[in-house]
């Protein structure tokens, strides 16, 4: 292997053997921010769709969710795995929609793209919701926050 | 309809109603960044995989033309509509993989939604790849650069 | 072909060739009931699930809708079409929640198993929100109303 | 964590984390039915699609398998789980197609979801394959009859 | 356009561009055949599974037509487009099984690897349901027999 | 049970039952040939494709991988596993292209249908990608190499 994992020393790609490994509880959160105009954002918030319950963030929630659950059909050389837990958690932030995307799995592998992917869906889906006003919104800072129960654990530094 | 598309009066989801829209040609494109770590970034380049032909692009590039293909089925509301081209353009600019997506199609609506969707699982393979070296990896600034073909063209003003 | 489509006189399956039809706009609608408990019906209407923008009845819509839009992958000899609109609406009625699912596309054939694969799926999705309160809970008379667009309508007699 | 699983106090959704809990084995099993006009009844009788080598039954077999399978992608919050075992079963009594779909699984939780998408499927099929002699096809009485190896078993008592 | 299609001058892939094109009506045959042990083809046709009527043929010919329509989503550079028609035909000579796929649409491109799709998975499925007995099977001479509409006609030649 | 797993002694078809099995450490090794014109055997070579980075390979290579893991989503019968490996080797040797797809699970059943069904959809992305050069490729030799860890092992006998 290459130093760039699924990379063999023939350079040629494949899905990273994990037969040898043992399966662990694994968790990961991510997270990322749906940057919206003013206008939008205001709506959002005059409309009532602030509240947990409101149909835009209940339908992207529910979006992330489904798309934690493909993770291994999207990414290329992912392993598809069973999934525990996932849930996505969003707050309106000025005109900034900040998801949190957790999700955790007792497995030999994972868990880190099924929380970054849960989060890009869930953002992709409340743009899909929102472009009928207006085009200019930004979907950024998509991170990892928090992993655990791999190799080794990764929490992301206060920047 | 309330101004959410996707959202009637009495506050139901539905699939926005195309059935009396005639279909045109439409094009969109996107753009996002992923921003690596120095070291990954000094890897990337000396490994030779600069090149469009190296595999980690080249994986990321198939993953994005496939998921664009999937986009209906994974943002909740979006219409199922064909596709007639999709392609993913990668270059490494300092430690910043810049990932442009293009997509079009004849038909009554659509293709933002494939053409972020297609971007955003392009990032998030290339995340997949490099995190074994790194988490320290940011997806961000995804944004529609030009949209062409619907109710009325879009253009993002240069920033 | 036998009377059965999809049967031919050999006894063989196939999907039904279309191609010589003309495609034209076509609807229909189906519906479906959810037979709850006294206290699931009661505790949805205190816990003010009652309302369009519940969570269960949110999520039941958007299962229903994106079902509606994966018909040809999970019905054998359906043909693959698109879909210009779909949408799931739901009421409860004392201790009944009623499922209507409309969609329309213009094709060549289809639509009534789009509408009823949309209703069973929002369903099911009841049933699996509300399981761990009870399993008694039964779902039934999932029937086609309406249908227009094909070689002849169909409107479900009053019962 | 409200009554309803999958809703949290903050009445949010997310998957249920299962990952303190033990895997066990699973059973359940599913019965649907579906009402026939008589003379589709009786064609299918006379075709000889009665026995359980008939195209149009064992179609519906392998499409409620399939189905099966399939759960963890179509009701939202289901947790993608692997299968042991699954089979459709159906029979012929009067104008009634009564299927009944069994399914077994090792794992944390589960498997009533996938028996009850299973026979709804399977009940789909064969409605799609009847539709072009008559719309007069009602699919009622979907429940659950058996499940076992959870936290608590249940059996539904004789109507 | 290099002269693979899908690989640009700059050796980078995309999905061709056929935005510009017509669509016609498009057909395309393809064949395979299933080598199986003298044993196993004996018993087939001793347990009669030599009708049309026998379970493993008619799961074959479901899991070829429900494959043709999952193309776009197998092959990665495939245009996801619909079909028209689709059904698998297969005859067992001595212990040959001959797989025949036909297909058809009404598109810009397209209709070579629906058929070609469906046909192999139908023979993997008679692999699958056979390899109990003996895994000395062997699939082999999948070829295109002939395809209309596209920008020329094919038609193997008699070998 | 017949003779043919699937099939019960009521010719009635269904998933393996496997809730009895203890997992085991699974391999198994497919290969399969792509015969192609001279011509286009030439031009891969002169073009520079013969290495492992060449487009065609690397892209049939993670068609293959993918379509792993989709394995029992499309062979009606197979049990949804997970994959602890799966990779695709291919050579050109004069006008063949071999192709090699290993995989490999710790799980209760499984793993020849998961290398073969990678094999195969690998083989027919390269046909995609050299079809419009010429349409006399021929694939075939799809065959089990090897296969470890279930009831008894099984090696191919060199021919």
């Amino acid at each position: 292997m290459s130093e760039f994992s699924h990379i063999s020393e023939q350079n040629e790609v494949s899905m990273v053997d994990v037969s040898e490994k043992q399966p662990t509880k694994r968790q990961a959160i991510a997270r990322v921010k749906v940057i919206l105009p003013e206008e939008i954002a205001k709506r959002l918030r005059e409309d009532g769709f602030r509240t947990p319950k409101g149909p835009i963030f209940e339908i992207a929630r529910i979006a992330g969710i489904m798309a934690a659950k493909k993770t291994g059909e999207l990414i290329p050389l992912c392993h598809p795995i069973g999934l525990d837990h996932a849930d996505v958690k969003m707050t309106l932030e000025k005109n900034e929609v900040i998801i949190i995307c957790s999700s955790s799995v007792f497995a030999k592998t994972g868990i880190e793209m099924e929380a970054m992917t849960g989060a890009s869906i869930a953002a992709l889906t409340i743009y899909d919701m929102c472009k009928a006003l207006s085009h200019d919104i930004r979907i950024t800072d998509l991170e990892l926050l928090m992993k655990t129960g791999g190799k080794s654990d990764y929490r992301k530094e206060a920047s």
